[in-house]
C-alpha cells in the first residue's frame, strides 16, 4: 500500500497579530504557532486535515524530528498512498501552545525579552484548539476535511467538534477520553511533583540567559522520573511481560545491587533520559495541567451530549482493548453522547497488545479504520 | 464479634548470636530483630501465628504505631475475639530486616559504629524469612500454627511454605504473587530513581552523625514522589473515581495554577509527605529490591510446583477483583502449583472496591475467610 515516494513537507511559523484569549480569562501574547504541512492545499481549500498531537508529541508528523533525527511519529500513517494520503490531502500538524517545539510555551520569550517560565498562563485543551483555529483562518480554510488525534490529540479533536462544529469535517478520535480520570490526574501529579521537587527546577527559572548554550539545564532528573512513571501507563501489563518479563539486562545473574539488573529497568531509564534531550520540563507541567483540566461535559453544562449539540458531521471513535489509561468505556461514553445529540457516530474497539501506545504503533486494523473513515 | 478488651502486647528486640547467611552469599551482622507479640504462647508452644508485613508495614500490628500514634495496621483483624483471636493464638509480627522500625536495616549501625547506609547487603524475601525462622527458634517454637501475610507479607508466607515447610502450619496468602511482574518492577524502579535522583540522597549517606537529631534529613522529596507513584498502584481506578472523581479541593473553581486543585492531588501529596515522617528512604530501596528479586519458580528450578514439593499443610489464597498490582491470575497460578504438588489448597477471589489495599481495609468477607481458615 505505502510507497517510498519522498513526502512534500514544509515547516512554518505563524505569528498571530492579536493576543489569544484563554479560558483562564487571561490572554497570551505574543503567540507563535510552529506547524508542518504535508501535501498541497487544493484551490477549493477543502482537502485539509489537521492532525492533533499528544502530550509529548510535536508537529513532525511524517518527517524527521529535528533534534533526534528519528522519523516522524506517524510516518507509518501519513504520506503518499498511506492511510492519510498526502497525494489527496493537505495535512497540517501544529505544535500545541504550551509546548517546546517552536510554538509559544514557557520556554519562549515574553515581551520583556526573558523566557515566560512560570509566568506563562495556564492553558486548556480548548486554548490549544483556539490557536489551531487561528492557524486555519490564516490559511484561508473555512472547513477542515478532517480532524484526527490520539490521546491528548483526541481531546483536541473532541474540543474542535464541541466548540467549532462549523469548521469540522470528519472527526476521528483515537485512544482518548472526554475527561481526565482521577487516576490519570494522579499519575500526572506524580510527574509534576517529581519535576518541582528537583532543586534544578528553581521555581521554573532554570533557563540560561544564553539559550543557545548547549549545556543541559533544568530539572532533568525530575523530568526523567516523570517520564518513567508516565511511560508505564502507556504500555499494557501484558505488553511489558511479553517484551521484557523478568529477563536480565546483559548479565547472567542478579547483581545484588541497584544497577538496572532487569531489562525493564534499563528500558525505563533510557526512556527517561532520552526524553530530557527533547522536552522542556515546564512544558510538561503546563500540558499535563491542560489535560487534567479537560472535562468536556463540565464545559457544556454538565451533560456530555450538550457538547455535541451543534455537530453535523461524522465522528469516529477508536479504542484499544489493552489501553488502561483511556479505556474503551471512555470512548463508548463519547459515542453514546454524540448519538444522543443526533450526529452520526461510529465506534470500534480494536485488539492490540501495546496498551495506550497502540495508536502510535503497527496496528493494521487501525490503518484500515483511518483510511476508510477519511 | 469484636470486643474492646485491651490487647496484651509486648515489644521485643532479639539480637542474633550468629551472622545471618544471605542469598547473595554475604552474611548480615550484627542482626537485630524487632518484634511485637500479642496474646500468650501456650505450654505446648503450638498456638503461634506469625503475621508477615508488607513493604511499608511494621510489627505494630494491633497496637499503636510509636511514631504516628495511629492504631496498628491490622487492629481490625487481630485482637481478642477478632478473626485472628489473641485469646486463642500467640501472634508474632516482626519488622523485616532491611526495614527501619527496629530490625537491622540500612539505617542501623554497622560494627564500625557508622550506619550501614548502602553498605547494607541486598536482601531477598527468603532472607527476611530466615530472620523470622531464627526468631521462632529463639522462642522455642518448632512449628507455627499459622503464617499469614498480604502483598509482600504474602511473598514471605509463600517463601515459608517453599523453604521451611516443616515449620509451617496453615499458610494464608492475601493479595500477593509468586513473583514480581515486569510492570511492578517498573513502578518500583520509578520510586528508586526518584529517591536516588534527589541530591539529598547523597549516595545513601544522608544520616546525620547524631541520629537523635530531630531534624529531618535525607531525600524526603524523592521518597514522597516514590510513595505517591506507589500509592496509585495500591488503589483501583474505580476506587479513586468513587473517592475523589474530579472534585476540587476546598475551592469552587480551578485556579489555573499548579496548586492541588483536585482532591486526588491533595490526597496524594499528603500521602507522600506523611510517609517521609515514618520511613527511611534507603529501606525503601532495599525492600523494593527484595520484592523485585522475588521469583519463587526461579528459586526452585524454574517450575512453581517444585516450590511446594515438601508442603504437607493447608494453604489458602485470597485475591481481590479490583487489585491490578497483584491480580487474581497470580493467586490462581499459585493455587494450581500447590495443587500440582499435592498439597491441600483453597483459593477465593473476593469482591471489594479498594484495589490492592483491600487486604488492609474493611472487607467483612475477608474476615470470615481468615477466621474460618485458621
Amino acid at each position: 500500500m505505502a510507497d517510498a515516494s519522498p513526502i512534500e513537507t514544509h515547516a512554518h511559523v505563524l505569528t498571530l497579530a492579536e493576543p489569544l484569549p484563554l479560558d483562564s480569562g487571561r490572554a497570551l501574547a505574543p503567540v507563535e504557532i510552529a506547524y508542518q504541512t504535508y501535501g498541497r492545499l487544493n484551490a477549493a481549500k477543502d482537502n485539509a486535515i489537521i492532525v492533533c498531537h499528544a502530550l509529548t508529541g510535536d508537529q513532525h508528523l511524517a518527517s524527521p524530528h529535528p533534534k533526534t533525527g528519528k522519523p516522524g511519529w506517524w510516518s507509518r500513517v501519513v504520506g503518499p498512498n498511506r492511510p492519510i494520503d498526502t497525494n489527496r490531502f493537505f495535512v497540517i500538524c501544529s505544535n500545541v501552545i504550551g509546548s517546546c517545539m517552536g510554538s509559544s510555551g514557557p520556554s519562549s520569550m515574553a515581551d520583556d525579552g526573558a523566557p515566560f517560565a512560570m509566568r506563562f498562563p495556564v492553558i486548556t485543551i480548548r486554548d490549544m484548539v483556539r490557536a489551531q483555529v487561528a492557524l486555519i483562518d490564516h490559511l484561508g480554510i473555512d472547513r477542515l476535511h478532517g480532524i484526527v488525534g490520539g490521546s491528548m490529540g483526541g481531546m483536541q479533536a473532541l474540543s474542535w467538534a464541541a466548540n467549532f462544529p462549523e469548521r469540522c469535517g470528519a472527526v476521528l478520535v483515537l485512544a482518548s477520553a472526554p475527561r481526565q480520570s482521577a487516576q490519570n490526574i494522579a499519575f500526572h501529579e506524580v510527574g509534576r511533583q517529581a519535576i518541582m521537587a528537583d532543586p534544578e527546577w528553581k521555581g521554573g527559572d532554570y533557563y540560561t540567559a544564553d539559550l543557545d548554550d548547549p549545556r543541559k539545564v533544568g530539572p532533568e532528573a525530575g523530568l526523567a522520573v516523570a517520564r518513567m512513571a508516565a511511560h508505564i501507563t502507556y504500555l499494557s501489563e501484558q505488553g511489558l511481560t511479553q517484551k521484557f518479563g523478568r529477563r536480565l539486562q546483559d548479565r547472567d545473574a542478579k547483581t545484588f545491587g541497584f544497577d538496572a539488573d532487569f531489562q525493564v529497568e534499563s528500558y525505563l531509564r533510557y526512556q527517561g533520559l532520552a526524553f530530557t534531550d527533547r522536552f522542556d520540563a515546564n512544558s510538561y507541567l503546563y500540558i499535563t495541567r491542560a489535560m487534567d483540566y479537560f472535562d468536556l461535559a463540565e464545559e457544556h453544562g454538565g451533560r456530555l451530549a450538550n457538547a455535541f449539540a451543534g455537530l453535523k458531521t461524522r465522528m469516529c471513535l477508536v479504542s484499544f482493548d489493552t489501553d488502561w489509561l483511556y479505556p474503551t468505556s471512555e470512548s463508548r461514553a463519547v459515542a453514546h453522547a454524540v448519538n444522543a445529540a443526533g450526529a452520526p457516530v461510529s465506534f470500534v474497539e480494536l485488539s492490540a497488545p501495546f496498551g495506550h501506545d497502540s495508536f502510535l504503533l503497527d496496528v493494521p486494523a487501525l490503518d484500515r479504520v483511518i483510511e476508510g473513515f477519511l
